[in-house]
């Protein structure tokens, strides 16, 4: 039996693997941070033996709340992904207990989503009439931020801006952009035809292609958490946002997507910009709107649930979406989707998963076009 | 050169085939009835020529107001289809001039169904877990009245019909719930779970496949009109209202939608219930909820043009959507989709098409939910 | 419970539904001759019920020693078929025990083909680069004899005729001429690249497209059994030889394959010219080299099992491989494949199937290109 | 304007970027070795822009004979790609020129099959009721050295190897195993089922994972070139082949084929056994068999050209198919598929590609079936 990691966002510690009934783990920490919560490993030789696997470090996670109600999400080829039923957290440990069906599985914290099919999304974007590519910057480690253009630039046309992981764990956000891409380069969509005609769309679907690669939770290959750089973003160590931000200075930005995932949260929810300052009563309404069209549109997203006021404190406009709602003015919000389950949905085979993520990029389109038409 | 139509839908009387530059054709009647729009043949041995094929008997078509604004579509390989742009309705007659790059091209009024694909997707349903297929019973040629049965029977589950393709000729109808059902039945997407908590819903997506098969415009194989059939449908002359009528005394009807094509206006729209003895402020209500809803989500949709009130007069009782609304009280719709355009949202490459009609039967499921959860 | 039959090659007769142990079937006859032996029929309502269904007159098919070991095959979608396996010959009855998973499935006597299918696959090879599309002739009831032609006409190229499903029920025919196309219009392919190069090949993919939706055994729309027509077809009512003999001596021929099903041999195997007048030992060196390439190519080809010499006896020349090879001198060969299952690599589960005639048919491009380059 | 090489075997050296026209780039050299020749870039910003792409030291290749008729590849989307027919060797410097279609565009040494590629297909494999995918041990770096079985193990069946991609910028050498893999796991093709009855087969995908990341030419992380390396493998430095080779003497080996490409012969050619000491009149009629099934079984190979005699001197027995044939005295070949084109069939369009490398591979399941009968 054998437990490997090197390839794209691979991340644990094997402490022990004697006892395939006691298997030992430790959450591996970002590259150049202290982060840890993300996993993604192969067990080979296993087939038909009955692993549990402890991550003992799991409450020193960044995010303890997110292991109670988890399940460790597992595949054999890499497409179809399942949870892992027996998974529990005890005494400060994460539990997996699994029965493999074939020599070779894989876990992870959530479906992976590789550098590899990053650039083949965006590469097949570049060959869609409706869309261009370019690059806004590169990263710490020389990859491009790729931003895909969709609708013409002009005039009337309004800027939008839809970012995604920025935080790389969050692999769900670049699901969901999958999603939502696939629907508006669709020549027969009704909604997505109108808001190609209305906006103008830049879509970055990875920020942090560093982060994403080296399995990191939260950070940039230099330790930054970038959705805390937009104040005073640094062009050295946190070029990501630097440039992003430079670039939306250059277009002006009339609404505004960062898209997230939340370890804790059972819920697709949006954290909202009441607390930025300058907000306004217009600013209220117009935002009421998008997330009245969304929660039409998608069953899956709600308002009940979500981050209590005062939780990014004096952070508050170090977050992309705060900070762009409060320098444009504009509607500006962050999505977040969960690592578990969408309690008011659940679904007991995939918990959250890869094509509801996508489903609801899908959805949001919806929203958009309520907000473009609203004004 | 030559021109068959000997296969499913097949249809078009020629004249001469003599010259090329002036093939003279007929619009074929039903079978057994005097109505004739609806064509459909294949061109071989005309490759690289400049075809002008003239439809001299146009103007007795049922709608002769379909022909202006109207392009015909074609297709080499039955899968892709265009419009011919060089189509002009002149002096009663319908002219297309088109010069087909391939040795075999197909002309049609409008992209075909065949009564195989209806199969394959009645089979595709048959075996997914969300639903089952029964017959209603049977047509005039001893064809099954498909049904396909979505959600579980129970209580608390309101019953949902949906019908298509009463009009046989009107092949988007079909297009329509192939869209609508890939959605219905898919996994992940929570418009559709939700529905399918919520309601059981019966699905007729072929009315008449006997008229199909035959390429007839408007009737079943006795030439009966079944649109004109819901007061007093004749177990002979009109089978197939008459067994969906007594499948929906028995399971009640909750909300049920009539998908049809138009002729003559380029618009999507429904044709509502207010003409209706007994439509109440309440019915006014429910049915303009589920009219916003699908205004919401789909931009093809509106509700400016449609047809004239008292357009049906005596007969109103006599069509489908306007005897269960009087019959069940429920809200029921009759939607309409152009052969022509879209006039508000153009494409000048398909106009209106199969695609286009997938994307609103989709659309539809959250207009039907908003239906559900407005109760 | 019922049973229906209204579609492309559905054939049967029910003569009693009223008890699902002992459902009385009777083989249905050609539509203009006394053979039987083909059956395609749907039954619903009959989901998780023990099925026995007696076919009352199978002594009476054509191919009597076609039942035993053979077993039905049934679909739910219609795209995945499956054996029966208790399908059992007793009493000069044909027997078939099945509990259907669903309410809707549907029993064949060999997986379907069906003209929609054919018609698509025409269409699909007319948008090749390397084919084109045209008609030799119509059927006695309009239907058009599809041929693609593939490579070029040119003094160096070798005209290779290639017809399948003169008999309609043999569908398998067919099948194999979709496995052939895929290949021989396969861009990177060296072995299709190669016979393209040097060779320009008719294929008519169906021979017998009426007698195919007619759901016939072995005739045209006339009754005529096509195969024995080819010494004299007579352009009434054998029209579909008469316009490809016709388009043959147009062509010249160098190498023919005439492609069918047999009901009684479980082997794939080839009717060869041997018997055929003028038939020379150089004769004979051309056809071994053809058939030791077929055998090296697919091992689900043999040479031991085959009909009897003397079986065509005074008939022997109106069959098409005989009166091609009688008339042109070249190789000329008839293909059989199963019904029942290849023996010599029997599958249980599918028997010989659509895909198994598929591979078949692009293996015999190796023997088509031996052929080519052996001369 | 820029250029990126930070993803899965991204590799150039960017001299200057200043003149679109003049463009100055240099090879890289191996992660740990002075081979170089492989080359794997994006390039953005240049949409519309006439490039002329110098690589300087392009004489300092492993094999400059490389160069002369060799022509780039490029894709803008990762999954079609294409030839630029303006490459040419001048002066000891290698030049490209090309004006891209879109704004992002890959070019490469030939088509890149990235590890998340690779994962993917043994994961399909590992689901396969054919086969199964252990670790045969760990690449300096840590991946797994992937081994697909195929067919039982059992007395009666004959061990196969068949490994791939020792060089790992030989790219084609997996695809060529995706191909026969493809084949090899067909429920449907009698070639694959007699093989699987009659042998286990153990494919290793990818030797060299390592160097195929790091974009390496010829060497594994530690620069060693795995096949120099097969009679005396070092666990440290030459892990994949100390693995492989132990994993050989556990088995026993009785056909051994070793995949590669060659960077200057434009043909596909075997290297064959015949110097090995040992090398036996029944080894050569067993090797003459299978080249002759292979000759039968696709026109992209030939035995007119290869290597001369002597080429490998001292080496011999380093190399994998000179050792196994020396160790188990079985049929041992190394095949050599082109980066340029196959000089007898080129395609001016794709050169030797991805799916000729794959038709290639499917093709040698001829040649093994003929082997495993030939005894
Ligand atoms: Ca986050
Ligand atoms: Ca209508
Ligand atoms: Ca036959
Ligand atoms: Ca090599």
């Amino acid at each position: 039996m054998k437990i490997s990691h090197s390839f794209d966002s691979g991340a644990i510690e094997v402490l022990s693997l004697d006892n395939p009934e006691d298997i030992r783990l430790r959450l591996r920490a970002d590259n150049a941070a202290e982060f840890r919560q993300w996993f993604h490993f192969r067990v080979q030789g296993a087939a038909g033996r009955s692993l549990r696997m402890v991550f003992e470090n799991a409450s020193a996670a960044a995010y303890p709340d997110g292991w109670p109600e988890y399940r460790c999400v597992a595949s054999y080829d890499r497409r179809n992904w399942f949870r892992v039923a027996a998974t529990r957290y005890e005494d400060g440990q994460l539990i997996v207990e699994h029965t493999p069906e074939h020599g070779s599985v894989y876990y992870a914290y959530f479906e992976p989503y590789s550098y590899e099919r990053h650039l083949d999304l965006v590469g097949w974007a570049e060959t869609s009439p409706f869309a261009h590519v370019d690059s806004v910057g590169s990263t710490i480690e020389g990859r491009e931020l790729d931003r895909i253009v969709v609708g013409r630039e002009a005039p009337a046309h309004r800027p939008v801006w839809i970012i995604a992981r920025q935080h790389p764990g969050e692999t769900m956000a670049e699901w969901f952009i999958e999603g939502l891409l696939e629907r508006l380069l669709d020549a027969a969509d009704p909604v997505a035809r109108r808001i190609r005609e209305r906006a103008v769309l830049y879509i970055v679907p990875n920020m942090n292609p560093d982060g994403a690669i080296h399995g990191n939770l939260r950070t940039n290959a230099a330790g930054r958490n970038l959705n805390r750089e937009w104040r005073t973003p640094d062009e050295q160590a946190s070029p990501e946002v630097f440039h992003v931000r430079n670039a939306m200075e250059a277009t002006g930005c009339e609404l505004f997507l960062d898209i997230h995932g939340d370890e804790a949260l059972p819920y697709v929810f949006f954290s909202t910009a009441e607390e930025v300052p300058g907000f306004t009563a217009e600013s209220a309404a117009r935002q009421a709107r998008l997330v009245a069209a969304l929660s039409a549109a998608s069953p899956d997203f709600q308002t009940e649930h979500g981050y209590k006021p005062g939780r990014f404190g004096e952070e508050l406009l170090t977050l992309a979406s705060k900070w762009v709602a409060h320098r444009f003015g504009c509607v500006s919000l962050t999505l977040e989707m969960p690592f578990k389950d969408n309690a008011n949905m659940p679904d007991g085979r995939t918990g959250w998963s890869s094509a509801r993520s996508k489903r609801l990029g899908a959805a949001m389109l919806n929203a958009i076009l309520a907000h473009l038409e609203g004004n």
